[in-house]
């Protein structure tokens, strides 16, 4: 097990663990109303697919301690609207509102701790259904941050990789720094240090020279939605990676638990793509790296085409093309 | 004309636009020793493959003012060995030393002006070659830096995208930020703000993202070395970049003097890709924006296989595939 969680549920409201502070500092936050968490899920203080669904259902949690059913439906929209792409988010907060339909707010404690429950045995079993594809002696390229830190524990894609590595398994992990906002560099390279799995930072352009310069056995990146097609919407510049992962002919894998399953959704062109500020290109730690009021297009995510990934990992078990049919199998 | 220059010989020594204090402040530093330049190559105060080749041979002529032929031939070897990969170090110090052997020392001065004014009239040739390339209503998506400050003025790939733009053409330029050292971030979009250009900053990761969603009309990069079949080391991300170009069906251009030309090279495989400190990676102004000790692999250019450049772009004229005998009729 980490040594740390990401999202707690306490007295005073939901701890979140400051992503925005790491690797320099571990703070914690405690956010007390769903009108602060949604600013703390934009802002993000706390990040990453189920992690972001996880902390919503536990500040709507939080909230029935003290708020009615109509307080607390006006609180999931506003929670829902927080960020557009990953779809755990609304997933989380849907269930919430059954819940509350079902059982009144004092059913959503009970709720929320099902949904990190459930994350963390989906995340289980995603690295079990991982470790045929993850070799001993095994070199991965992994793209963002998709451990702990972007779930309640184990995370997806670094799951199979942090239990490929319990299980005795030698393996070498290339992490993408993943610009803007270095979750690569900053979290996954502090969660793997900490776990003792061997890794190297690269920035996002070298993902090319490696693969030419060592024998990769496979890309493997977590994911914010999954179309009924099979397109992928993730991190921005996972799509580069799965161009380039495809013209090595390296195996691109996909770590995706259902709750980002969207069968609603069916094509990748569908999907909302967030753009965040330009700050988040032209400033780091406050400095200002490219001239004032320099334009900027910061997407914060891009779609991978069905037809660039190998597989997708799902807790239910690895999924081959077509993915069409496999999905929908699954429902979403 | 541009209403800087990166590169002038003065009467204390060579004075260098500190390329690492861009776009903050304009500061311009004296080196009056060949050792001290050297220094200052690897340092990166100034970069671009024609500008330290100009650097190099301005530094030999302020040094045959009072260095002996023997004192100059090994200031030149230091100077050859401050950055491995481009060729125009190499090429403008053999031109020197070939001038040195002729004329003596007080040759110098001379020949330094000649790779100089050479290089401003290349930079117009290839702007001139490179105009039926860039029609007007162009959008280009552009790395690392190739403009004034890469090269005596107007620079290489930038200089066509500023001609193109003084004659009236209505160009938009996608600016990759190119890490880790933001040159196209930094020093581009400076350069292209100070020109009036249209232009818009992405992460390295976002070029996919672009591709899919707006009508690129073609990629055009600047080079470090061409061998002679063709392939291109240029600045790390480049291949990604052209990879990317490829899958969508992006034409893609390397503008290239034919000073980095280098036919004793066959094949980018024989190229030395030079590897940098790990704190270009993980630090930014002094911040570390990784854990402390993360390990990383920092190589600074990459190689672009001849099969994914559409056409090279040269004084001479545009060459087109195959580009083996193209090459070898320009002589390198």
């Amino acid at each position: 097990m980490s040594t740390f969680r990401s999202v707690v549920l306490g007295d005073d409201g939901v701890r979140l663990l400051d992503q925005r502070r790491l690797p320099h500092e571990i703070v914690y936050r405690v956010y007390a109303d769903p009108d602060a968490m949604a600013g703390a899920i934009r802002d993000m203080v706390v990040r990453g697919a189920p992690a972001i669904g996880a902390a919503a259902a536990y500040a709507l949690a939080h909230a029935a301690r003290t708020m009615d059913a109509a307080a607390l439906i006006a609180a999931a929209r506003v929670l829902a609207a927080a960020r557009p792409t990953a779809v755990n988010l609304a997933w989380a907060i849907d269930r919430m509102v059954r819940r509350l339909e079902l059982d009144g707010p004092g059913g959503l404690g009970d709720e929320a701790d099902h949904i990190a429950a459930e994350d963390v045995a989906t995340n289980l079993a995603i690295a079990e259904h991982g470790q045929a594809l993850v070799p001993d002696g095994a070199t991965v390229i992994h793209h963002c941050n998709t451990g702990s830190l972007a779930t309640i524990d184990y995370g997806t894609a670094l799951g199979i990789l942090r239990v490929a590595h319990e299980r005795g398994k030698r393996i070498h992990v290339f992490l993408d720094e993943t610009r803007p906002r270095l979750q690569g560099a900053a979290l996954s390279a502090w969660e793997l240090a900490q776990l003792g799995v061997p890794h190297t930072v690269i920035v996002d352009g070298a993902s090319g020279l490696v693969m030419s310069r060592r024998a990769i056995t496979c890309c493997l990146v977590g994911c914010d939605r999954v179309a009924a097609n099979g397109d992928v919407a993730n991190k921005i510049g996972t799509y580069n990676l799965a161009l380039v992962a495809r013209a090595h002919g390296v195996p691109f894998y996909v770590a995706a638990p259902r709750s980002t399953i969207d069968l609603a959704t069916a094509r990748g062109a569908d999907i909302e793509i967030e753009e965040r500020s330009p700050d988040e290109v032209t400033q780091l730690g406050g400095i200002a790296i490219a001239p004032a009021g320099t334009p900027v297009f910061n997407p914060a995510f891009d779609v991978t085409p069905a037809e660039l990934v190998t597989a997708i990992i799902t807790e239910h078990g690895v999924l081959r093309p077509p993915f069409g049919p496999a999905l929908a199998r699954l429902g979403g």
